[in-house]
């Protein structure tokens, strides 16, 4: 069965999204650990990270580089933390997450925000996607 | 000042290294938040992940891949967590974390092993890496 990734990737799932290419796709996470908390995550479905092809898992961390500075530049936390788990969905997928002190990196503190501002921090990482 | 890493690194401090190349190191995590703990760290000093130029960030996430590999075939973990996170010290390193479960991403947790037991870690993970 196709992972909810997957479902986004095909536009079957709506997401909040703030970068796609060839290989990889990049949107908010919908429990956001801290504000700005985005995903990065490639096309092809893999579970474990460490069996992506490298030259995808590559494209995925130059790609984790180039939006973090983004969602760096408007969040203006001190640091985009990272972290890869993967024991709820099983295909790969990197979490950025602005952070200001090691606590903030806590997946049991993930939260709904509303979609207007979900849209509001969405337009917000394209803005300095753009800039860059 | 040379961070804690670069002096290890430069030989001035001692670590249970599993890999080197002209760019990167990696070594067991003196503080094993799961045993066999390992961090990935560019030999430049660069503190925020972002910044790390983009040719030394993938030769880690590259060599990251292999070593996590290497990790998980000789802890027979289910999957290694990765995070990158920076409060302490100020020089890049990707922690790669042997898990069985979410809880186990918890930085709060580490713990000093016995020389020996660190020792015998490191001795499986290098012996995994060569078999490659």
């Amino acid at each position: 069965m196709a992972s909810i990734f997957t479902k986004i990737i095909n536009g079957e799932l709506p997401c909040y999204k703030v970068f796609e290419d060839d290989q990889s796709i990049s949107f908010l996470a919908l429990d956001q650990v801290t504000r700005g908390h985005t995903l990065v995550v490639p096309k092809a479905e893999v579970d474990h990270w460490v069996d992506v092809p490298e030259e995808i898992f590559l494209k995925v961390q130059s790609n984790a580089q180039k939006i973090a500075k983004a969602v760096q530049k408007y969040t203006e936390a001190p640091r985009i933390l990272t972290a890869t788990i993967g024991f709820e969905v099983p295909h790969f997928h990197l979490h950025l997450v602005p952070g200001k002190k090691l606590a903030d990196l806590d997946f049991t503190k993930g939260k709904r925000l509303p979609a207007e501002e979900m849209e509001k921090i969405q337009k917000g990482i394209i803005s300095f996607l753009k800039s860059e």
